[in-house]
């Protein structure tokens, strides 16, 4: 009976061995971070889809800009959290245990976190006012200092906390020399303070600062991989450097990306029926006197937001569900693939906001088109993305990916075919809608009823399409031996595109 | 390097195994539905914090009732969501490796199971009217169905979905008799049918057997302990009725509990910013017109909205540390202790509630005293169903609990201490607005911001209470031996009442 209930037994008898000393492992905690980060990149979301839809008059002029705005918002904020989510990794990746300081230290750093979002908001509203700018220097600081004292606290008392395959920051091999991974984490607060500073008489430069912040990272790799390629590899940095392991470079952990993902998807997934649940209870008193007590008419007033909410549970339903056979074959993410991930994951919190456009746009059918077009143009971005976050694993395959899912392996193809899906049936919807704009509607629901079904019949439909090409082959070169399974392979991999 | 990024290296391995025949570990599935059933049995909340509050007169008779009743929608929901939880859990206890199929259906099974809440209200707002009823019938036949399909599908075809440590449900031994999992799955689906049938000429029938499908789980267990009691332990059930080993008053899945609570700690605690990022941005006319361009000023009228939300944050983040520490401990979590953390939970999502209602109602003097009561008594209610989860796991402590935590362990009068803290303090401050009335706001605020330190400082405190302790006896019986470990265990033991 022991371990039945327990998928982690491992950590089970961790978490015994060391109940004692105070010490937990961090495994839950990490979760419950996650959890509450993929809830606040997705928040920002909410004010786009709740813009209130006025006649077409004032719709072309300010809402179109006051809709791009709250859109640059929301983006801005996925990409901000995101920063603060892969900060975290990194920090949990040297730390191993938590005692109960550090886990009441996380839950103020995530209530800081949290703050975020709001202060990004009053910057958009108000953007030659430095109040916003300068909270969210005061919380960008607040968790930088946060992140700091756990590095010292860290350090100075217990190395046990640290994990055991990292080197340890004190001892007599490794002097406790932190100065190089302090100016890892002190690096955003500092461009924030400058920033603040700024803000007080020419505020641009603060914009610019705080761009820097979030894209610093990937600017950083940019410019090594430059460096790189120009002048060759240089030399591995020298061991005195290393001492406390953050190698920035370094893939990122497959469980917490899992987790980010999934937290993001389920938010997304359950935006509407929020909304749902909470307007579109008919009141009595309307059902008496508009519908004469009928309640079926009254919700068929609804009718299009209840169609908009399961097209939209179904898409990103099957977008996890992709995204989850995906992270079954990877084996570690990298850094490219974590970006991609991340912009995948901000086209998918997007999506709630073309189904809403969808259905508030119903009555107004020379909306419709355009309406159905941008779902199909996110839908798109958000699988491509998927695809890339793929492509770019077969690109360093070895590391990331498990051998059947590799070139040639045996769930190749499969995997290729379910990514390749949502791409190639919303690019077909949407060149359809140019041709029968008329029918452009229904062109986009059948869209949705089919996908799920060709998901269903995938495996089959594909050893389907083998077959009709194993027999294609036969016939071009009939004496031939018998495909082997070497030779199925080998088919597979020339009908593929290669990967780079 | 191998297995640094990945704490569950087990599981991978599996993965990697498994991942040729189309198999894949449950474990992300299960995560992701955790999540998704976390959201929608919190969602029902949102109505009852968004009720308006108009001014007095109106207040004192329909809008009590009102808030009654959403109130009522919400607590039914959350525990019917967690009966849907629940048979999620048994089900996928049996099922070990899912293929693509069966996470289709999942998928589909969680988008029936997101449109309940929906039903629910509907019912609530026209009790009077079958369609609710109807609908909510039709959801749980659905989902019955899906669960039946997959035992279908799981024994006919492919028996190496089962976890390995179950009985095959085929096989010469164990013959294919499915009918009392059968019975399990479909009583649910029955009694809606039998209630569907109902609402059509007498519907308070309907709502006694939908109360049923709630509360049959719980009845039957107390209903075959009062058997045992009264007759006697009965033989155990013959080896005919346990080849397909659904053990009702078997432990929940530990980890799945977690993943469950985690949800919906994570979503209560940001329920407020949701609001906070949509509503409380002021409008830049307004703050021209109003505040003569202050934006200080503007978002001073926000105050009381930030202080409800740090301070819900805060609560809710400790509830959730007190949680963690508590499932540290824990081992493997019992039917009681799977109910009394839910009722936990559920005064858990009451908590947004109690603090936007502090906030709307900062206005309104005579009001305050109230709903900081109401704040008291939800939060008090919140930490005793943790604290009677601990008892419930102490009374069956060799089976559900670590060493460490269980009566008179090294970690016992910790764990008493973080999960006493709460109860405590929100008793303290419900009975000091009685003799303070005045100074009610003042000493709530000032309990929230008490405990966040108390809980920072509880280690050193409980070394200082034990010390107090020690020297009290130290001069009571000045000539006896040193206290040994056990002396101090026996103390402690001493100290704290029985858990019975």
């Amino acid at each position: 009976m022991a371990g039945l209930q327990t998928p982690e037994p491992s950590l089970d008898v961790q978490g015994d061995e060391d109940a004692g000393d105070g010490l937990q492992s961090s495994h839950r905690m990490l979760s419950f971070s996650d959890a509450l980060l993929s809830i606040i990149a997705t928040v920002m979301i909410l004010p786009v889809t709740h813009t209130k839809i006025y006649p077409e008059e004032q719709f072309d002029t300010s809402m179109r800009k006051l809709l791009a705005t709250k859109i640059a918002v929301y983006l801005m904020t996925f990409l901000l959290v995101t920063v603060a989510w892969t900060a975290h990794i990194r920090l949990f990746q040297v730390i191993g245990k938590i005692d109960d300081i550090l886990a009441l230290l996380n839950l103020a750093c995530m209530m800081t976190i949290t703050f975020l979002p709001y202060t990004f908001s009053l910057m958009v509203t108000f953007p030659d006012v430095p109040l916003g700018i300068f909270l969210f220097c005061a919380c960008v600081i607040t968790i930088g200092l946060a992140q700091r004292r756990w590095i010292v606290g860290v350090c100075i008392s217990p190395p046990h906390l640290l994990k055991p395959n990292r080197f340890a920051c004190s001892g007599p091999q490794n002097p406790f020399r932190p100065a190089h991974s302090w100016a890892f984490f002190l690096r955003g607060p500092a461009l924030c303070f400058a920033a603040a500073l700024f803000s007080l008489f020419f505020f641009p430069v603060s914009y610019l600062l705080m761009a820097l912040v979030i894209f610093l990272p990937y600017i950083s790799k940019a410019a090594s991989w430059c460096k790189d390629r120009i002048l060759g590899p240089g030399e591995p940095p020298a061991q005195s450097l290393e001492f406390f392991t953050f190698d920035l470079h370094e893939p990122l952990s497959k469980e917490r990306v899992e987790a980010f993902s999934d937290g993001v998807y389920a938010i997304v997934a359950t935006l509407l029926i929020l909304d749902i649940c909470e307007d579109n209870v008919p009141e009595p008193k309307d059902v008496e006197e508009q519908f004469h007590g009928s309640l079926v008419a009254a919700l068929g007033v609804f009718g299009p937001q209840f169609l908009a909410y399961f097209g939209s549970f179904a898409t990103v339903g099957l977008l996890w569900f992709a995204h989850h056979s995906l992270f079954l074959h990877v084996r570690r993410a990298t850094r490219a693939m974590g970006l991609l991930n991340t912009l995948a994951l901000a086209f998918v919190g997007g999506l709630p906001l073309a189904y809403q456009r969808t259905s508030a746009l119903a009555q107004q059918p020379h909306e419709e088109l355009e309406s159905i077009r941008v779902s199909c143009v996110i839908i798109f971005f958000a699988s491509i993305f998927q695809f890339a976050t793929w492509t770019a694993a077969l690109l360093h395959e070895r590391e990331a990916l498990h051998p059947s899912a590799r070139f040639g392996g045996q769930e190749h193809a499969l995997m290729f075919a379910k990514l390749a899906l949502y791409p190639c049936a919303s690019l077909l919807a949407f060149a359809s809608t140019c041709f029968l704009r008329r029918f452009s509607t229904a062109i986009f629901h059948l869209m949705q009823v089919t996908v799920p079904f060709a998901f269903l019949l995938l495996r089959l439909l594909l050893r389907l399409a083998f077959a009709v090409l194993w027999a294609l082959r036969g016939l071009i070169r009939p004496v031939g031996p018998l495909p082997s399974d070497q030779d199925a392979a080998d088919t597979q991999a020339q009908l593929l595109p290669a990967p780079c």
